[in-house]
């Protein structure tokens, strides 16, 4: 490892879930290696830091989280899922929270398929029913219902891809991988998208607990509520 | 190779950018290697093909693409980037149309971020787009703008990645990845979003033209079409 220090910063916000995604994985990567040295940088969504000209540079979407590896050049990673991709390829050498792509190709293949998932799905749709529920300017009934319900419908998907078991992906039940962490801080705000419980999804209901138990996930989550 | 013929079946239908995007691709593959060998097989989405308890077996979500892999105990495959990724990692030996993720981490990676890019920004705000202006059964002017100026951000966000570039990833000006091959539908089809042309963004609007003149693409929307 190289003695750049810190090897890793994350611009981020603790409001958001993508942000949330990151400082997760971060957490249970440090819990593995605690050599491993990053530094949080928070922005301030609302004066919009995030648009300023020297962000654009980072991630020309304006958009929180972006990683620095400051251990490659500076080389900037934008897109909460690229950046879980990132590290996993270049800080995660055991594959801890992972599968090796080469040995493992069926499981790092139904990894991926659950991150686009969430990428593509749970969290651009869920991401609207937020934006209608709490911060459109107007009332507009047709856009929270249509948002809430394809967000249930969303809901249910990963129900059946939890059936008979514990994590996203993986041989038998399954282990916590990056799949875990993509979706995880989308479903724990659950309320945000008016969905009041989980009971409807009782496999989906078993795996936030079974999550939002896990040491790495609750030191992330209190760091980020700092 | 294996001698199981075919090899890859593609569950998809001709009407939508996420079934194109692999079609481009199988078909770049296949003019790189003539004896890839795979079968097409459309579902006709307005009948609910796709709902149908068989399907809901390969893809939870009930959505084409779905890629089977018959060389590999029919094992499915389903979002159209993790099906770019599959076929990338395992009938692309030679990355013709990716990098070498362990000798090219950084173009590796700004593949993944710009194809994150498309799939959690792009596809679904513009799909919200055509939705909004072309399906929903009632009129909601807000959803039409809404949609309609995201996508014309999200163009805007593209036009800054091709700055100074032919394709969106790889060392000096580019060349051409799956990452463009994901965007690529989208763009396309930026009349169905309303927008009638893309003189705003001259990059894109390069990029569009010069990828759809690659004969693999013609062909590609050629068999779609049929």
């Amino acid at each position: 490892m190289s003695k750049i220090s810190p090897q890793l910063t994350l611009y981020t916000n603790h409001l958001t879930p993508n942000g949330l995604k990151v400082s997760i994985y971060l957490e249970e990567l440090r819990a593995k290696d605690p050599s491993l040295d990053y530094k949080i940088e928070r922005l301030d969504l609302s004066k919009g830091t995030q648009k300023e000209p020297w962000f654009i540079k980072l991630n020309p979407n304006g958009r929180i989280p972006v990683l620095i590896d400051h251990t490659r050049d500076d080389f900037p990673v934008f897109e909460s899922a690229a950046i879980l991709l990132y590290l996993e390829q270049n800080f995660d050498p055991k594959k801890a929270f992972s599968f090796d792509a080469a040995k493992f190709p069926k499981e790092y293949s139904s990894m991926l398929q659950w991150i686009f998932f969430a990428h593509g799905g749970l969290g651009p749709m869920q991401g609207q029913a937020h934006f209608f529920l709490h911060y459109a300017l107007e009332d507009v009934p047709y856009g929270k219902k249509r948002y809430q319900e394809e967000t249930k419908r969303l809901y249910g998907v990963l129900n059946i891809g939890l059936a008979d078991r514990d994590y996203l992906a993986g041989p038998g039940r399954g282990r916590f991988t990056i799949a875990d962490t993509n979706a995880f801080p989308w479903i724990r705000l659950h309320t945000r998208a008016g969905i009041e419980t989980l009971d409807e999804w009782p496999n989906l209901k078993a795996w936030l607990s079974r999550v939002s138990n896990r040491p790495g996930v609750k030191a992330a989550i209190q760091s980020v509520a700092l």
